[in-house]
């Protein structure tokens, strides 16, 4: 019934190759399918002005995709001169998403920004860039810890996110584009590795759902995040 | 428990004052509580590049405040030269809510801009927006359905929406500002007069919550809504 | 033979109702006709950076219209991206006129910033937005008084504007929207409670006009503004 | 008692000299005193939108100073992104104050574009653009007349304009830039060779004033605009 | 004597993957050295206003650089809302250097672009970016060859660029980030497979060279280019 | 040949006319032909920020043109709310040309901005501003020499620049507008007094040329620029 043949509680296959850029404190390309996003972890040494003195730290996230990420070329936001109002939201979102992970007091007063660039895109790349991101925020950590400049470590529990979706009226897990752009109801699963919710964002574009709809999409929601979580962890022990 | 003394489910006041500028083709002033929100429904002649001969019609938000609707004076968004990434996120939430309402074949082929203005703001500004543009649509289609402009009536069903959040430990309906500001997780549920669910936006800025939190959130949201949608059933009846 | 059939000299009825927000210190909503402005007065910690170490006192104002205050719906200024070329003019003549009735010493090193935001728009809203921000800052100034945290009243004398205009051959006072948008020569004149003049903007687009028609707009500009002032000396002591 | 030793009612040395750059329809380099604004007018195929096919002709302004024309250099409005509130404001009233001087139907439909630009400021910048502006009109619509593209002459009367202002107490014409900055009183009277109105803007920064002495400024002015007039007529017909 | 122990005439390791992303009609990722660059071109179906209807076609480029790509994070174009200087004058650089390869009749009224997105950055990107650049572009041409929508190929000789420059006093080929920082003297030379010049870029930060050095410097990009010419020609071939 | 008949190794005629505005430490008017540019060189107080207690001085330069500079007019960069990529790219080239005739040593921890600004365009801008640029400059140091604010002269040797190019496949020396609009390949040299090269940018718009031709526009590019540094010494002893 899917348009890729998948069932519909199975995520497309996942790969995470860590250490792509030699700048960044750390890094990863994810693939999620023939979605594929850059994740880059940088130290910076200032926080955001209203953290000054508190000795609390930050983590920030932006997003942007290559112009011909997608199927017909984009315009280039640099040109454009600004960025669209899906950019800002799925950056704050990736954002909001990885701090909640975070023990602030642990990281100390510094601030790692997570930079999530869309190299080709076929859906979810919101989700592919906060399950990417956290496995790049999770390599400058552990730089951190290995040269002592934070003692505890400040990731409490793994993040990720995942698509879901009612597509031909059946909900179904990990939404490439062919079902996304068909799809009426379609949301967002951020959570963490122990099955906490983070964020959900469930969005009908001219239609509408139901209660059962929404629990039947959130457990899907919740066997896609295992499966990622477990490609986090390899990834990061490799 | 409540700042404000309120029950847990409690709504605080909602006032629905209707016809409030003399332009504009359907208007409100919404109060929830101490959050006051002007809402205008603009006819236009044009629609979206998208739409040109398509036959199908098309509703879309802007979402502003005046500067001191807050505690603090806010720098005005045409002064800075750009809308804040929260302003673009609200009101595209607001469009995408009030069209999953509308039947746009038989609105045909024009636009209603939907203005929501804060004057005062308390908490649940975008929920007052929505709940008081769905008014402000209904009065305008009113006024085509009157003309004979539109034949079949385009609005399917009312649409409102309120915030829910975990305060102090404790799921409240309808955060005001005192609650918004020192709960850790919260969310926006948009919905149908009927019941169903049109965009569930719950997070979690530095915690995470469960499944049993949300479900008891959702159950708070239903009764909240069913209250607006009484008061929208009121006013555009009087 | 004015449209709305008053006399030459007669202003349209005013009304300004005070203390309509309650974050603002000092706030009114002024009705000339359909016009209607809501003015608030913000106390701001800061000084701009010319005033520094300066002793002196700084007020200022920013003028807005919602984007249906007006016959057809004009772009929100947010939008477009800056403030077009006739708002910022309004706004420094707003913030000039105001701070010509300021005791800048008295006043000490303080900004106040008086926001004009027009709610609904029909001929003169520059002019309600100086007479009932005028209101707004005697407000804001008043609790300063209060609390002792200025010591003598910066406030020497009201300050109010009207325009006025030729209408099909006529000087007439304080011009509606229909009667504006046919004059060929208008104006605006801002005077001080004892008859002193502040700023006098007379314009012809598109004509021209002599000294024996300005004297006789300067007459009924005199009269208006004496019945503008006693209009705020009751709102203020309401 | 002027720091230049000029009499009250002294304008300084005017010279327009004409031709100044081989591509523009019309120019001229005005001098007034140390104050020089090069002007230029440029016919242009096009007409704003408002005005397709409505016979009717159009002459808007623009005006800018170079970053030295000044005493310290300014900000090139060009690098700061935008034109500044006081640029928007002259080129406003450059541009209004020329249409007032012309009869639109006899320009047909076509737009001239005048831009005045400041190579060196010492005072009534705008009002030597207006003045200037005016020749170089006067030079490109002679074209049009000479080539029989416009058939009856489209402007009616000449427009000048300058500045008077109060000084140390007195009222005096043409204020220069040590006069202009001292100055709590001044304005900027646009006038026609026939001797009627166009445009009185007087302003009182940090004070007030009253009609008498408005009234001697006007004297003042109607002396200055003949002047310069006169300065016009040599230089056009030279 | 290089830091990188490389002979003066000693080009970087080069390699170019073709078919790296799916949607773009032709696309490569070149590595030279350290610098990555991905490139894609893009057929579009609209040529820019000055060709319409010429029976010409265009080839253009944009260039970004990720915000990690370099040793320090830099800021995102698309958030500080412009491209800045030297990106503009790069991709300036790329469009103007592909399209002297380009025989614009026999391309036909359609435009290739050309986005070069530097992935890692370690000196050189312009010129691996036109190398590149190239490629992709051949690669798209290749696909209107085939589909026998452009019957004869318009593209005459390929196109590659090196830098060279002055490192502690010595004429050196292709800068790496270490010797880039640190000459006085550096440039770019673009040239064709055949051995002509497209563009010479020699420029002197902070110094001066003689003619004796140019002709060095021309010396070693023949032979750069000669090296990266073969290196396209395998890419493609593969 | 030329359209001008001018020989294939003649420059137009030069003039420089120093000290024309009064505002500016120093200034000229330079005429290379049709061509007019305004140079003004201010000191200013401050550095960069990247220069702070360094004790080095630096050197800047902005370029702009009038918008009936050109034979059409062009939009005013300050109205269309940015410098294009032409002015950035020949601003920086100002920039780095000045700089590298400048011991920043001798000049001491200071800034002087070079202004240029095209009154008429005829081919050769940025040229005709890096010469006149540099005699602004000259005569601004100068004054820091008299008043001993700067000690030993810290500009070490005159630069100045001309552009070349290959017109009906001849090289010639300083291209006119109606040549440069031909030449497929054209290019600017700045050179110093000394007969060192500073920058060297060849470059061909749909074209290539070969090494023994960018040989002959060298030995023109060494001919024109020892005519303008004598018309240069001229000036600034004059």
């Amino acid at each position: 019934m899917r348009p890729s043949g998948r069932d519909v509680s199975e995520m497309r296959p996942v790969s995470i190759e860590t250490g792509v850029t030699k700048h960044a404190e750390g890094s990863c390309l994810i693939r999620i399918g023939d979605t594929h996003v850059l994740c880059t972890a940088s130290l910076e040494p200032r926080v955001p002005p209203f953290l000054k003195n508190s000795g609390l730290g930050w983590v920030t996230a932006e997003y942007g995709m290559l112009p011909r990420a997608t199927t017909t070329r984009m315009r280039r936001e640099a040109t454009a001169g600004k960025q669209g109002g899906r950019t800002v939201e799925i950056q704050r979102l990736i954002g909001r998403s990885l701090r909640a992970g975070v023990d602030r007091v642990a990281l100390g007063e510094r601030q790692i920004t997570v930079d999530c660039d869309v190299i080709q895109a076929d859906g979810g790349t919101r989700c592919a860039a906060i399950t990417g991101g956290w496995v790049a925020l999770r390599l400058a950590v552990n730089k951190l810890l290995k040269t002592g400049e934070v003692l505890s470590d400040p990731l409490i529990d793994p993040v990720a996110a995942v698509s879901c979706g009612i597509y031909a009226g059946q909900p179904v897990l990990d939404l490439d584009y062919p079902e996304d752009s068909e799809a009426g109801v379609d949301g967002n699963f951020v959570m963490t590795g122990s099955g906490r919710l983070i964020e959900v964002q469930m969005s009908a574009e001219g239609g509408t759902f139901t209660r059962v709809q929404m629990d039947k999409l959130m457990e899907l929601a919740e066997k896609g995040v295992t499966d990622l979580v477990a490609a986090q962890k390899a990834a990061v022990e490799a």
